[in-house]
């Protein structure tokens, strides 16, 4: 008989985010006059900017014709979508890549999920607690983890609490790991990473000879301009980080799917022999095997994202959910209630009342203020006691939903 | 230090097709005046059809507005595409599935290329050879195979030769294997499957718990209406098969990228304890982990190919194709060239001639008659002896290329 994958039955119940959508779908059937305001799995709320959607619809017309029409592309992404990403995401902070070094996908959620692929089994790993749930989650799929304790932590994996204390930025493990999983500005804290933290996670793994598979999805959210968008901007992490980064959040991209991972040639990995053996080859080799790139379009849609008028338009796109994440900083905080985040991601992570756990509050939330939160001990047992809230939204029902929260909670 | 997949370095050379674009990049390089004609990858070259253009240009538009704008879709697909998926590939052909039991992706290749991780470790597996790659180089990455000998068989695989005394199709193995991999219309012999032969594989499935995974990427290439373009016409298949479709070939979707994969509810795996366990579920759960739904405007380009213009519009594309193909039978075999499939698939298989290896024959239509087109060796040991050509091109280039084909070789 075909025996399953029984890593999968280690899993935690639903995925988080289907999870959530349940529970809301079970809301609105019973309650269909609610008006229910969505601050939770993070969707994007703008329609795409002009100069994006111009970009997309000359391109879906060019199909049509024998001169605009392309079928397979280029397995890493089209020379214009990786020159204008060198141009504008590395070379304007000093960073020098090579097109060779980025590869376009459809999304951080896949290379964050697949990039473990090119590891051994035996890895050892380190996550952030809290943390996106698919780093997680697609080590445990791949069996490099044991069964889930109560807490819902699994064992063999080495969790590094983010909490209040630490400024949710955890610093580099004692014990030694392979691989480290980073994510800055963080999902789902809001905290961001200093130029200091992340000098010190790169000589962490300099001197452990560990991989760091750094998660910039949110990069555009950055505020200061003195604080690193790139892992590359800390010398010497070419040597020993994977970077990814997303179109999904800072250009309004969740439903039209492009992303990139970095992966510098300068970085290897050991055989069980000692041999040093490329990343970058064995992830050229893993993408051509099991991906056929991003739709023409899509990469069109994208590369209009760095001309001059994508680039104001999804500025201001980026600047209206900043200034929601600051009216819900100001309205929960004069209201009394504990927060973080908001000032460089579009996230704030907010202390759930009385010592209410995260799960409550997210009902309770979703039952008095008809608001959807996503639960913080969803992102990982440190996350208990916190709910996370997301800035994505126009900004009638941000300043509705602070009203409505601190009715429910304050 | 950080240990790689070192199942990776079992992987034969490239993959095939960047391979062939090396090599082909070279001649070129080395020969700027000649006027390559490229039989080989299997690229679409129509325009996408108007039908599909009108709908991909308008949803990018939508995209611009507060009422168009789509986030995050559905993880399965949106139900316009599922809808129209069940409607026309399946009822019409007599056979009932719910959209839960279809998964919209961004390619057969990945979904062929994916499948496997729902699977056990230890789960034995055969190929037809020759053979897609893909189904072997991902289960080699994943771990299941030994090393490849000198013809490229990888120990621990089950290799069922297609031959010419089998029709290119064989049946299932002797010795108990838990999946084996179909394809038909196939890739690369473009031989096609009967009904015997598909009930012979699921009655082989069923009586020995096996799992079939059937790609039928090429269906719409079929021109016998009375052979099945599904499996599920076979009585009894939705206990013991997955089937992928695809856009790529039928609708001109290779540089636009949608498919999608059928794991019926039916459908069960079991637990090294004996449990059964649903390959629905594990398939969900692998698709929201680690996939973000195909971009909103492609799958509304992929609904506009169910569409009564887009269905002429495409059937029209399909009948220019196969009417290449007959050309190519025509010709190569009027100058005495052995050669089969082409009836009911884009693909014609041709024996070299005087017993010229694949790539010789690869290389010497290239240097001499400047045309490409695939090493049947590059897809297993049995596609010694021949290569591929594929009927997708302009007419004119096709005939073209016969001519110089049969210049180079007969």
């Amino acid at each position: 008989m075909a025996r399953i994958n029984e890593n999968f039955q280690k899993l935690q119940a639903g995925y988080l985010f289907p999870e959530i959508g349940r529970r809301v779908k079970a809301f609105t059937d019973a309650n269909p006059g609610a008006e229910v305001i969505r601050l939770g799995i993070g969707d994007v709320t703008l329609p795409l900017a002009p100069a994006i959607v111009e970009a997309m619809r000359d391109a879906a017309v060019a199909f049509g014709t024998h001169e605009g029409f392309h079928g397979y592309g280029p397995e890493n992404g089209y020379d214009f979508l990786l020159d204008a990403i060198l141009e504008h995401d590395f070379a304007a902070r000093g960073v020098t890549l090579e097109a060779s070094e980025v590869f376009v996908s459809d999304g951080s959620k896949q290379d964050s999920g697949n990039i473990q692929e090119i590891f051994g089994q035996d890895c050892s790993i380190a996550v952030t607690d809290p943390v996106y749930p698919v780093y997680v989650d697609t080590n445990v799929m791949a069996g490099r983890t044991g069964e889930a304790d109560a807490d819902g932590r699994y064992t063999g994996l080495t969790y590094l609490p983010a909490t209040a204390e630490n400024g949710f930025m955890p610093g580099p493990p004692s014990e030694r790991v392979d691989l480290a999983y980073l994510c800055s500005p963080n999902n789902p804290t809001g905290a961001v990473a200093s130029r200091e933290n992340l000098e010190a996670w790169v000589a962490w793994a300099r001197k452990n000879d560990a991989v760091l598979i750094f998660d910039a999805a949110y990069d555009s959210f950055i505020q200061d301009p003195a604080l690193p968008h790139s892992i590359y901007e800390i010398d010497g992490a070419k040597d020993v980080a994977i970077e990814m980064r997303s179109f999904s959040k800072r250009a309004g991209f969740t439903g039209v799917r492009c992303a990139y991972t970095v992966v510098p040639k300068a970085l290897t990995g050991s055989t069980s022999g000692g041999e040093r053996v490329s990343l970058n080859a064995l992830w050229a080799r893993r993408h051509a095997t099991k991906f056929n790139s991003v739709p023409y379009v899509i990469q069109k849609a994208a590369a209009a994202v760095f001309s001059p008028e994508g680039m104001k338009q999804t500025r201001e796109q980026v600047a209206y959910y900043m200034a929601n994440a600051q009216a819900l900083r100001d309205g929960l905080g004069a209201a009394g209630l504990t927060l973080y985040g908001g000032e460089h991601a579009p996230y704030i992570w907010v202390r759930t009342p009385d010592g209410m756990s995260s799960w409550d509050c997210f009902d309770k939330l979703l039952n008095e203020a008809h608001v959807v939160c996503t639960p913080g001990s969803g992102f990982g047992a440190s996350g208990e006691g916190y709910v996370r809230i997301s800035a994505f939204n126009d900004r009638g029902k941000v300043d509705e939903a602070i009203a409505r929260i601190v009715q429910a909670l304050a």
